[in-house]
């Protein structure tokens, strides 16, 4: 475990070294749990999010809508969903220093600030962040940050179902920001106070729903092997009856073998038709479907396979680093390093192309990178590099995971073409400039 | 005005019935100034968001960085930034039924709700939503929903500086989620508590200050204007020194011409070193730059643009809105109607391409566009429908500003080759299966 241990840390250096992400408002000493992402940060959940609705919406239009709802919904839904009453960690207070813990997490028995042994009852301590909507601090004007995209889904889901004109069975997605205000945080930004998660509620015929629920897990798991995650590094873990969310008949989480431990990456549960319903008995409206083909009305039963979108940035991250003693390149410089190799797919390696002049004191060599580079950032995320030696900007960009760089050299300026660099071969190969942009639309796309 | 008023109905009507955007939790009574965006909302916000972020970030990666910021930050920063004393709305309460007004909205002196012309002494309302970090609600965890991006551009501005290697002129970029507690929401989506923006923190040398300020002026219209925008219908605004806010030393709105009267939808301000100067001071962190070449480290002068996304997407709507009276199609069930047509430019169009057949009774016809819906859905956000008749199935598609429409019908199954008709000049021609997917990305990229 102390390997894994220095591995989170390497992750966690890497991160902020070149911009992934960082803690939030990290001069005034940060907020815990609570992250922002730089450049490459925000390109990579970008590109994950971008590769996750091309699948499970862009390819599937024809049964699977999309929504965007807002972060703050009305009171009702929280009562409604059950998570005003259910949504809560045990809490427990030191009697001495009055620092609070959850109950699960003591296992101690001891307080992890003072060493005392005395701590108050355990309460309900409800993990929604709590405000209030309009300039009156009363209890009618209390709402809640959403913990779950969730809930815009079902109290969407008759418009979205007479809008779109589908027929069970028939998905929602949606990819947005919760917010969680966990008693305990930490392992960098897997436990994070703020967050986005992707998720489908999938609305199914009741009875059909174990046989969607079993589809949904291998769509789920075929998503997170084709980004690029291990095999070797997920398993599966099946919820007992104890264990199970309020709504919940079943769910099974699909955990990654992080360097603290298999913990939960995504899952899929059988929300059956609790929310559906209790947003009919809750709003006053018939929330249930039409049948035609049955000529029956009733409540669906909804299957939801959900995914956190940093903690896939995280597990990604962690499966794709590679540590490389003396180096890849074997230059003069590099033999005495370490080099670090990121092996991400080129679908959500955030930087595509990287643009070098060979040297940067040659005028025309540079004026002729610069000029490839702005032809290709028209077409890809790219960079243009000209400080320090080839070896090392070659190094900068496997460090980054960036799967192809683009070479200005003296025979460019003679035959009108450059070397394209590989970075999982190391392959260099010369491309006639005007044929640049197509070769690297086709290898990226491929 | 009172066309006016009917046009942002038919917006609204529109909206809700494809699928754009409508009000949050509506089942409930939906919540004041907060909206859902369905699939076809969602998809124009991508758009527009994608198309900003290639304009400003990738074209531009030589001198320009990215952040995706939290939305909740250390409550420091919001003293720092001088929103908690000066980001405030004078508010006045009636005394007989203790409604509360925005003092500036109350024209008429009277109250809005009873009629009565007593009220108290207007006091400051702060718009920040406030929330509490952890499980102790006391003022020590009081913390706020950001109400603008900007913030985390600052407190991370020499991170990114040192991550990027940037010298000064440089900017960072940010699209996210800002949170407001309007005392007055309305003219739908235009003023909402929950928006996103999108906002440049461009730093620059004291002096060059006013220079930048005008490029950036200039490349903030031509955006709007390349997105299709009506030129006409942009003009710009000059703060007077009163209306400025406390941290600008000049700012200009752009206003659009919404049905609702002329209404702030982008502008630019010169925040000076005022933000950078505050949080060193609040945070005893050094964020002043070194200039190489001049050989001095100074705070650097920040010009802003800013973007509100909603509002851009509510003016591409209506600038792209059209009523045909008698159909634009002339096919006979058409011709007694009033046709909509939403001319979006082609990159920001929700859906780009919709896939017919001629007839739903034709297997092998059926069979054929569903074939090509499954290629083309690979490449482009298409649809199929088979419902209607064609004449109706184009209409529905101009109605949303989808491009392209793509039949299948007899000939199709002889020749191999489909239609497309183009929304605009609603010119059909006729091209080879095997050509399709190239000959609208040529088309769709053009």
């Amino acid at each position: 475990m102390k390997g894994q241990a220095k591995l989170l840390e390497k992750i966690v250096s890497l991160c902020k070294r070149r911009g992934f992400v960082f803690p939030s408002s990290e001069i005034y000493g940060g907020v815990e749990g609570v992250f922002d992402y730089g450049p490459l940060g925000t390109l990579l959940k970008e590109n994950i999010k971008r590769e996750w609705k091309k699948r499970f919406f862009q390819e599937r239009r024809d049964e699977m809508s999309l929504v965007d709802g807002a972060v703050l919904m009305h009171p009702e839904v929280w009562k409604a969903s059950g998570h005003l009453e259910s949504f809560t960690d045990s809490l427990v207070e030191c009697k001495k220093c009055h620092l609070r813990f959850r109950e699960d997490k003591l296992t101690a028995k001891k307080c992890l600030s003072c060493g005392n042994e005395q701590f108050t009852a355990p309460r309900q301590f409800n993990l929604m962040f709590k405000t209030f909507l309009g300039p009156v601090q009363d209890s009618a004007n209390v709402t809640y940050l959403r913990p779950e995209t969730a809930q815009s889904m079902f109290t969407n889901f008759k418009l979205i179902q007479e809008i779109e004109g589908f027929k069970i069975p028939f998905g929602i997605a949606q990819i947005g920001k919760s917010f969680r205000n966990e008693i305990t945080t930490g392992n960098f930004n897997f436990r994070s106070r703020e967050f986005e998660i992707a998720e489908i509620e999938y609305f199914v015929e009741p009875g059909k729903d174990e046989l969607w629920f079993t589809h949904w897990l291998k769509e789920w798991q075929k998503f997170l092997l084709d980004l690029g995650l291990k095999k070797q590094n997920l398993r599966l873990k099946e919820h007992s009856k104890k264990s199970l969310a309020h709504y919940s008949k079943r769910t099974v989480d699909i955990e990654y073998r992080f360097p603290f431990g298999w913990s939960e990456l995504a899952g899929v549960a059988n929300r059956t038709d609790y929310d559906l319903k209790r947003h009919s008995e809750f709003s006053g409206e018939d929330l249930r479907y039409f049948d035609e083909k049955r000529g029956k009305r009733y409540f669906p039963y909804v299957i939801e396979p959900t995914l956190g979108i940093e903690r896939l940035f995280l597990a990604l991250l962690i499966d794709a680093y590679e540590e490389v003693k003396g180096g890849r390149t074997k230059t003069t410089e590099s033999v005495k390093e370490v080099e670090i190799f990121l092996r991400l797919s080129k679908k959500i390696a955030p930087i595509k192309v990287a643009i070098f002049p060979l040297v940067k004191n040659n005028l025309a060599i540079v004026k002729k990178a610069k000029e490839i580079f702005n032809l290709l950032k028209t077409y890809f995320v790219a960079e243009y590099h000209s400080s320090g030696s080839i070896g090392r900007r070659y190094r900068r960009a496997d460090e980054v995971g960036t799967p192809f760089a683009v070479t200005c050299d003296f025979e460019t300026l003679k035959k009108k073409d450059v070397t394209i660099r590989e970075r999982d071969t190391m392959v260099q190969r010369r491309v006639k400039i005007k044929d640049l942009v197509e070769v690297l639309r086709v290898k990226l796309e491929n």
